[in-house]
């Protein structure tokens, strides 16, 4: 699709609107790319790491995003370490970068069991293994899944801001601060 | 395709092998997913963050990427705070999530003369604007982009670990170290 088509991209309000509505597709449409962000972390010694995630919820009004991840998984530990998460989404139809930066609260336990309720039988297959997740292991098979609700931890993001760039015959880019209940500015691209 | 197929996904030196074959695919093909990765850093302030890049160069042997950036980028900035990066990249059709940690140098000036000299002149166009990338402008185009190679920055990236995931119907995860040769060690996904 010609990028100078994408309307919504020259206008603050519409554009702020549509990285929102591309985020709540994820949740529900396997085959849009904000299904599967790339959330970067800090490890405990400073340094940068990413990996693929999937986006489990959306909801703009509160700006609030829903990862779900082991327990055991290096992200929690880096989580713990500095609260704080980038994710990031290259949508090439959009021709749209959205990168988001958010405060992580790690639930578990009692504080998610109602989410470990609707996860499906073959889903928690993600959540519980032996050995923990990045553990050495001497054949590439030598572990087994467990699905144990003591393993399911929810990445709870509270966006805090959001970066789009839109790349057309101009580029255009912008930023959205919770702390500016989300006013845009346009940044230099 | 049937990512049971991948019977290079069941050998370690195999596996090492496909994710430099696809990095080095990355540098000269635009539709590799390897061509652009996101690059996540650690900004001063201790957040994590992270970008599209494009891979500019990458060798197997010297275990090197390049990436060229605009000097005034933030990036740039938070390498100078911690040389580190992660560069990651979820390759679809291969079903293999490639990441790399990794030691950067910023290189500038009389060190990136022959490079720049090889950059064609529409790319030169994303190194130097006026204001800097990332400046608040009032209105989308308030910004003109001037070509300048005291602008052009290489970030080079020497790979320090290598972790690859392959997706099947069991799934196969691998570590390389350059500190043990590259040997691999399959980890638990």
């Amino acid at each position: 699709m010609n990028p100078d088509l994408h309307t919504w991209a020259t206008d603050l309000s519409d554009l702020y609107a549509q990285v929102w509505a591309r985020l709540v597709r994820g949740v529900r449409d396997r085959r849009a790319p904000t299904r599967h962000p790339t959330l970067a972390t800090v490890t405990p010694d400073g340094k940068p790491q990413a990996r693929t995630v999937v986006l489990r919820a959306a909801d703009k009004p509160t700006g609030i995003l829903d990862i779900h991840t082991d327990l055991e998984s290096s992200k929690v530990a880096d989580l713990r370490a500095t609260p704080f998460g980038a994710l990031h989404v290259w949508d090439e139809a959009a021709h749209l970068q959205m990168r988001l930066e958010a405060t992580v609260t790690v639930l578990t336990g009692s504080d998610v069991a109602a989410l470990w309720a609707g996860v499906p039988d073959a889903s928690r297959q993600s959540y519980g293994s032996l050995p923990a997740p990045g553990q050495p292991i001497a054949q590439a098979l030598d572990y087994a899944k467990q699905p144990d609700a003591a393993s399911f931890a929810v990445l709870r993001l509270t966006v805090q801001t959001l970066d789009a760039l839109h790349l057309g015959a101009h580029h255009r880019r912008a930023r959205f601060d919770r702390d500016a209940d989300w006013a845009g500015t346009w940044l230099a691209p």
